[in-house]
């Protein structure tokens, strides 16, 4: 059974071209690049926020938004959770410090 | 073969309790919740930097970073990748516009 | 005559008790600190993306967005524009390197 | 005399040039756009994060940082406080309602 990133990914995709009075998503690609980075930045601070809070629920639900807004700026660039994910097994087992070492600055 | 997100959680729980000079996550625990926050705030913000040159690599790459040390925070209020997996399955099937209506505003 | 940051201040402070329905920022402060400082996020981040575009005027309304919203979060904290401004000009004829280095890490 | 954040502008001005070893400054302006901008992210982080934690000093310094690193990023783009200042009074006396419906949507 794929993975829900994946599914999720593969809903978000099928609503790109739908009518964006019909979907949340649909509306968000309408609305265009800013738009949807616009959310990554609000959804990062609203787990900020929750996480200060300290309770679990909102702290699970708002890091849900924002990976789910992650899912739909990956697909705006045509890029997909597998990507993300991969990177993510690459680095597995390095520790972060030789992780930190081996990349560039960022 | 368990999820990379849940490989990567028992990897960062792993590192909870170790010396903070050898390990990235070890001395990021030591550090405490605001320097795990305030990475959240940064990896964010280098996400849309990156997003807005439109390179896929840096955009997998801050992504990562980003889920990375979601997984970080995640550990720090004793959660994991799969509650914020288990909440997105449950809000699956769901389109956006009814996944709002349900929810409180946040 | 005073600095607009103070008489916007002042501004702000006068809507504090008024009726949500009459002035946004009424309708900020009674939803509240996370609203506010939700906002703040948002600004932050629209900022980032106008100054990725590298257009003047969007960066000059979205910066203008971000200090509006900062002296809502001052006054909900019983601080105001002066306490930022006076802090500013304590550490001006400060290289930022010895600022750096007399302030302990954030 | 003129105001402390025409001053702090006039000073950033004069460090643009400067050796990146001699002045936190001058080391943001060699590191570039992204450096700068990603600095308005952190301070932004930094923000909500001392502003959850409620208390006055760390809120007015964390404020601090965040609008000297606007002023930076502002000398990055030729621009300056006084341009964001002039914005503010522009919209003085609006209310917030009447200005964001003056304003096409962010």
């Amino acid at each position: 059974m794929p993975d829900i990133l994946v599914r999720l990914g593969a809903a978000i995709e099928a609503r790109k071209g739908a009518d964006p009075a019909s979907s949340y998503v649909a509306k968000l690609f309408a609305k265009g690049e800013d738009a949807i980075l616009k959310k990554i930045g609000e959804e990062a601070a609203e787990t900020l926020l929750a996480a200060k809070d300290g309770d679990k629920l909102p702290i699970v639900r708002e890091t849900a938004d924002l990976w789910f807004h992650c899912l739909v700026m990956l697909s705006h660039y045509g890029l997909s959770a597998a990507d993300v994910l991969g990177e993510l097994e690459r680095r597995e087992g390095l520790s972060g410090l030789q992780e930190k070492a081996m990349r560039p600055p960022s």
